[in-house]
């Protein structure tokens, strides 16, 4: 291809009455014909007047096209000489030319119109072990709000007024150092406001200092994971347990052990005792999805056993504001004198999940190294964000907000519990203290709740199976998650009218097969 | 200890004119000698109208206490026949007694008073492997703000009354769906308007389904490594690189392969070659920080290279929209016509760094990966933040304050170029192609930068050592890195007359040893 047929070229392929600009098109036709070798290595190119005449473009058009071609590197320039197109041919002493056989690579993509079989086989065939085996048991719903979606709050009901008020007032000062990077663990107001909070109402035993505050649960999980843990350790999880956990823990390359739990909590047999883990996650306040408490003597097993055998225990305390029949259960944190527990929250389900901060309380010997690992992984930041939060606290917007939200919960819940009653007597029962944002309703064993959420889901109706928090699912009991701090008062009662058709049917079903 | 001595002992402990409230103070010190074992299991309290009688306190306070303990289960009440203290000690199948001489754990916290000495070998004890390499080799400058700190732009400049109306409207809507957990990857008119914004300023090929929100490059980085490559993976990094991106990719447990650079861009070496990586994390724009232009005959054996041996590039575009003397270089991501570039940027650098929003754009064929990838690893959120976002690019705000940023920061390189000049003359290389927020500053081979940083930060001048960024320091160039970014033009001056001093300082003690 010679200087004339470029001209030619692009002249063909030009569109006048395109939104995208003269001189992108030029610029990006030139590279094209330079990349695919139909404008060879070495070839000159016309002069900027010559292409503009010949194109009627813009003289300073062509021009800049040649500075951009230049400047990345697509042309040689020498004055007086001319603008030659530069050899970038990949390095035939790295690569093989490519008009060899395309050597099929995993992650390479099909030809247009690849059939989905083979998409989902390429997707498979590009990820890694962890990656397939993340995304092959992902737990997180498809939707995320509505009756009867497990833990999230009504953010309806959050005061957005008085927040939007907060932090205007903090944006009109707009101080400089809440705008950069956040050295250390993050607003010191805030901690301050976090750990006074926690000890009163949590019974953690903390200074400001200890507070290391992140973008919720997950990254707390992670933080303590990858500078406690090494790749190949093995961690204790309450079986069932929070699939979100089970996804840091394992893609950190930690090998999870599941440890059943029965009504006083985790409750590890001899065989796994044998054999002291790194870590171990755990929901004393408020198993997580089962909702039973951890009984004082379990905890003081736990943490004896931690202290003699170098245990990390990671307390996962996620909604233990709300307890609707007694006060809040006291930390398993406030109890260790020997520095094993890292206590972990988030406000997420107090105010709006939307707000990404959570906190933790580090050991005190430990706080220097989870501030750096906070600032080397995450780059923290945030601040302007906590220090609305921190107002927030010391407002005493959130405790009201706490108690407010409490009655209304423990209203909709006994609603729903009604509902239950009034449908199925006590045929099915329902688990988990009274606390939280929701319960379990069990299921005969001839039901399969996977089948009930999906038919449920076409009903309109979100619930969560049971079986999907357990790790292995042949010791799963049968049960249905159902949220009801988002739903409407007067909702409860219709959606649960639509679950009952659906449980129904498929317990006729259920009973048919096993008869 | 008896019943009658549990008045005394409580009588003696009381202090009735602290904060603590009565009722918290009566709960911990029963709780403290029921743990203690100072109030056996099996004692009977004493009834509560006498407790309250003895410590002259209200009876309910003390029944208020009787019901939390029998919550907690220290505990023990049945009606008519009292209360008894539960037996809760550590299950003895489980645990070793505590009287037993106790074993020395890795973390269990050293006695009051331990020296600090001590202290640090409990630190390292307590982490992991890799928690310890994390931390020892933990890059993040302890302070985020001043003359002359690399990375941060003038946060002092941002429109934050824009930011703050925009953010005012929205918050007066609070539409509940912005403020609860974010299904998919982000608020999907925010993805429109980056791939719109990446595929005109950037060169970016994508859809706005291919653009996943993440809190930062960080982030970015973390996922395409959990679900690209498994542990003991090796991954290219060039060196020198960004100290983050070393401790993301290392704490998921990739083994860093270090590659040097030339004018070029990376330059692997025949060795590395023969052996290809699974993935490689590179800075073609604007090398960091070295500050040079992959060339277009790299990049194109880069991209071959990597589509016949499967590898995965991670194209980390981190400042480009900072070029002062031509126009931004179009991306890797662009070339790549086989779906193996991850590109992944933030606008922390560009708006300013406490927003934390990142975006990567993935191959179309991994679209759906990614956003459970996202939803299972970090639980997303954060929509009212992105809707604001997305408010500010519609609303033209993005690009006119990038092009102000420009201006204003090229302006300060200029006047900082200048200091050194007139200081140095061309003694000192100016290393960095025109563009960014920083250059680095090359030192004699006989001055040790990281001496320098220290001695320019007790001198009140911040500044990072290259060798810093360097995996293997024996190879490391000697340089400092300057911002000049968020540095106001007439402090330019009298703070590179500070440094200025330093580094003569060290460049006489440096060739006084030479000689």
């Amino acid at each position: 291809m010679d200087t004339i047929i470029l001209s030619d070229w692009l002249a063909a392929r030009l569109e006048r009455s395109a939104a995208e600009p003269m001189y992108r098109q030029v610029l990006r036709l030139v590279q094209h014909a330079i990349l695919t070798g139909q404008l060879a290595p070495g070839t000159k190119l016309p002069s900027s007047r010559t292409l503009a005449d010949d194109l009627d473009v813009a003289r300073n058009t062509v021009l800049r096209v040649y500075d951009q071609l230049t400047a990345e590197g697509y042309v040689l320039s020498t004055t007086g000489s001319g603008t030659y197109v530069a050899d970038t041919r990949p390095d035939a002493a790295t690569v093989r030319p490519r008009s060899a056989a395309p050597v099929s690579t995993p992650g390479a993509p099909g030809a247009p119109g690849t059939p989905s079989a083979t998409r989902e086989t390429l997707v498979r065939e590009s990820l890694s072990t962890r990656g397939r085996r993340l995304i092959g048991r992902a737990g997180v719903a498809p939707k995320q709000w509505g009756a009867f979606m497990p833990g999230v709050p009504d953010v309806t009901e959050f005061p957005s007024r008085t927040w939007s008020r907060l932090q205007a007032r903090l944006w009109k000062e707009a101080n400089p150092e809440l705008l950069t990077y956040a050295p250390g663990s993050g607003y010191r107001p805030l901690r301050r406001a976090l750990s006074d909070y926690l000890r009163v109402a949590r019974s953690v035993k903390c200074s400001p200092d200890q507070i290391i505050l992140t973008t919720g649960i997950h990254q707390s999980m992670d933080l303590a994971v990858r500078l406690l843990t090494d790749v190949g350790d093995r961690a204790w999880v309450e079986e069932p347990c929070y699939w979100g956990a089970r996804s840091v823990l394992q893609s950190a390359g930690l090998e999870l052990e599941p440890i059943p739990v029965d009504g006083e909590g985790l409750n590890p047999r001899e065989l796994a005792l044998a054999a002291p883990p790194r870590l171990a996650l755990v929901t004393p306040s408020h198993q997580y999805p089962l909702g039973m408490v951890m009984s004082l003597a379990r905890r003081r097993t736990l943490l004896e056993y931690a202290r003699q055998h170098g245990v990390w225990i990671v307390e996962d305390d996620y909604d233990s504001e709300f307890r609707y029949g007694s006060r809040p259960i006291a930390s398993l944190q406030g109890l260790d004198d020997a520095g094993r527990v890292i206590y972990v929250g988030s406000l997420g389900k107090i105010l709006f999940p939307g707000l990404r901060i959570g906190y933790m309380v580090a050991p005190e010997h430990l706080v220097e190294t989870f501030r750096t690992g906070v600032a080397e992984l995450y780059r923290e930041g945030q601040l302007m964000h906590q220090a609305v939060l921190a107002e927030f606290i010391l407002g005493g917007y959130l405790t009201s907000h706490v108690r407010r939200m409490r009655a209304l919960y423990g209203e909709r819940r006994q609603i729903l519990i009604d509902a239950i009653t009034s449908h199925f007597g006590d045929a099915l029962p329902v688990m988990g203290d009274e606390a939280g944002l929701h319960f379990v309703l069990g299921l005969p064993d001839t039901v399969d709740d996977r089948a009930v959420t999906a038919a449920a889901f076409d009903a309109g109706v979100i619930v969560r199976p049971l079986a999907a928090y357990y790790s292995r699912e042949e010791v799963a009991r049968r049960g249905l998650l159902l949220g009801y701090a988002c739903v409407p008062n007067d909702r409860i009662g219709p959606a649960f009218d639509t679950l009952a058709r659906v449980i129904e049917q498929h317990m006729e079903a259920g009973a048919a097969r096993a008869a």
